[in-house]
């Protein structure tokens, strides 16, 4: 075992590291080259983590012609995986000219809960909850003034029951309006201060043999923070660029497409998947936590309890209509979004939100993305534009130059792309 | 609209950028600042997504002291959150000590459909889908034959009746074993040039106007890539350091919290969140796709109509044991895992494993983190060691110096911590 690890340089955390390599010299000069130069160790930046020895770069991209709400957005976007930001600016450009994405969004509340187990009776519990209510409140009065001041603060505190699921369960549930922040660190020291306040409470009463506060911490599950997204025009104007397809047979196939995830689990999760394609590329670029966003989106998915599409198309007439609805706990204020230097950069592109309209901005752009996917699944199918741009990746990982680039990119027009397919094609180009 | 906007040069697109940003030029600064020196553009780096104008850095940081199945690993993690690294780190070494995690992994199997709707009788499908079953492999050989060679390929084709859910609707359902890739590419390539295959052959017997695929694409819906993830001692080792607590005390109260994750929604979407924190973390470090892996884990966590805890806590006389089911279609080879440089660094570091060992190693860390967030919430509270790394944070963004620093540290270990009541701090200590 490796001891007091933390407490190391960088540089000798990595000496450590590169030990376990194959190549050591290889991977810690990769370690070296991708930290940023100009910053020393121990700096601010890299300091949002334990144990920092490099950097890990993901491409930091912006999807132009997004009209959300009647205004427009650069959007940016962070994301690994290729076509994503292809995708979500062709949906943008598209829809920028059929009135573009309309969203409405829900309130900011986030609930935290009090786990406790009682062994008395419900009337006792009841009372008691009733009773420290207001002195419950003034136990985080000095917390919650600043975010009181901004408008937010507490919506309401709920004694639940849970019994009929488990013996003893109770829970305290807080309702927290936290703005523009994501707001986890003062909901869980909020919780965590008042629940000294209840265990103190309960002494004073006699009554602490029967109470066992488990846990006290903010909760994931946001639907209160709903936002619903939308797009709508009409059949005749919805003609996928490049295709056969009528504006009639389009949409029909796109709402059959959708309805399909609404009756299958395995065709709902991957449906949903690049919904978040698009969501996360902005929840990264902005500073927010994605995890918080997909824990809380996929259970949403299954609140009805199966699992299922969390977009819906609707057709009447002439209308085509395509909407989402998607929790999103997300903020412009405290944790990295002002910490970060790209996340501030990204704020400040899309003008410096408040925390519903970043929402309608991260909505929309899932929507943009989902959209594309959609609609290249239902007419050419997905691999044609993911392809050509894999196909790049593997040119210039084999080290192409420009002539084998444009000669392969011909090539493979009509021919299946894979790493062993362009390999061959470049052996023989060079061969020749 | 900006017409044409991916074809302009990065500092081209910057500029544009640049304009919606209420600070133009520190905008344009930060974006070169992030970008790494020494590349031209559109050299294949950053070449992963369009429209990249920068680069977005998240931390990389390395977790020591993890013994899984018996070896040692040095866990290579990508996270913005602070004290996900601090968490997972802590907990390796705790169970080190105990025997180290232990897994087991299920089979390499990803699913994908040809999702279809079919206007005559079932017994007419069924036997077409019969009788081309030989061709369909066939249609795809050349693309099977090098995964193939390395022991995977398909697995099996069936054909899936789901009209009792939508007039029509039906499926072929087909399964790969993509071995140690991801696989993504080569699931969506074999099943558009199945779906063309069978379109001609529906047209060959006369019955291609009752037949319209609608779609052929993966499922990230992977439950055949289970991973089991283990931890086990006696209940009189369970002691956590720091508290008062007696490994009996502990490992009840332990137990009572991954229950309450069982029976109520709100507590189970953070549980599994914190799962989440630790293999998203592996999962970004080795090129792969969270979102494809947070997908597919929320959906299961609701396969049984409710959505629950992932993680279950069996306690049987003294011996206590914490056990986690997590789907995980993650991969070695393919996609970005070989080129990024530093997701090729963190496979290095992990002994260049195959995809079954990287299942089991994020798996791990994914545990790792859960059992500190639990125990931290069931002990001291989350926010104690939470809020410690927030303070750093904090205390870098307000630019304190070293005496400041320890000032700091010293007076928030009993106040409540916040941007506001450090900046309050540190007024006060620089106007004496």
């Amino acid at each position: 075992m490796i001891q007091g690890f933390s407490r190391f340089s960088r540089e000798e955390k990595i000496r450590i590291a590169s030990e376990f390599a194959r190549h050591p010299v290889e991977f810690a000069r990769e370690m070296i080259a991708n930290w940023l130069p100009g910053r020393k160790t121990g700096e601010q930046d890299p300091g949002f983590t334990e144990n920092a020895v490099s950097d890990f770069r993901l491409p930091y991209s912006v999807a132009p012609n997004f009209l959300v709400n009647g205004k427009q957005y650069m959007v940016p976007m962070v994301t690994e995986e290729s076509s994503v930001i292809a995708a979500a600016s062709s949906a943008a450009k598209f829809w920028w000219d059929r009135g573009g994405f309309v969203t409405t969004t829900g309130n900011l509340i986030k609930p935290g809960q009090i786990h406790f187990i009682w062994k008395g009776t419900e009337a006792i519990i009841t009372n008691f909850v009733r009773e420290i209510r207001e002195g419950l409140l003034d136990s985080v009065s000095h917390i919650v003034r600043s975010m009181k001041s901004r408008g937010g603060g507490i919506d309401g505190i709920q004694l639940k029951n849970l019994t009929d699921k488990l013996e003893g369960y109770y829970q305290i549930e807080v309702l927290f309006n936290t703005v523009d922040a994501m707001g986890a660190n003062f909901i869980n020291t909020c919780l965590e201060t008042m629940s000294e306040f209840i265990l103190k409470q309960a002494e004073k009463r006699g009554i602490s043999e029967s109470l066992e506060i488990i846990m006290s911490v903010l909760s994931n599950y946001t639907p209160q923070c709903l936002v619903k997204c939308m797009v709508a025009c009409k059949i005749s104007d919805l003609v996928p660029a490049g295709t056969n397809y009528r504006g009639s047979d389009f949409s029909r196939r796109f709402e059959t497409a959708v309805q399909m995830a609404h009756h299958d689990i395995s065709r709902a999760v991957t449906h949903n998947k690049g919904i978040f394609n698009g969501v996360d590329a902005v929840v990264l670029a902005t500073g927010n936590d994605f995890r918080a966003v997909e824990a809380a989106g996929h259970s949403w998915a299954c609140k009805d309890g199966v699992y299922k599409a969390l977009s819906e198309v609707r057709i009447q007439g002439n209308e085509f209509e395509f909407s989402l609805e998607i929790p999103l706990a997300i903020g412009v204020v405290g944790g990295l979004t002002n910490l970060h230097p790209m996340a501030r950069a990204s704020l400040q592109l899309l003008g410096d939100p408040n925390a519903k309209t970043l929402m309608s901005v991260a909505a929309s752009a899932g929507m943009a993305n989902h959209f594309s996917a959609i609609r290249a699944l239902t007419t050419g199918g997905i691999q044609r534009g993911h392809m050509k741009l894999h196909l790049v990746n593997i040119l210039g990982q084999l080290k192409a130059d420009e002539v084998e680039k444009n000669a392969a990119i011909k090539y493979f027009r009509n021919h299946k792309v894979s790493f062993n397919s362009v390999r061959d094609f470049l052996t023989l180009m060079r061969e020749r």
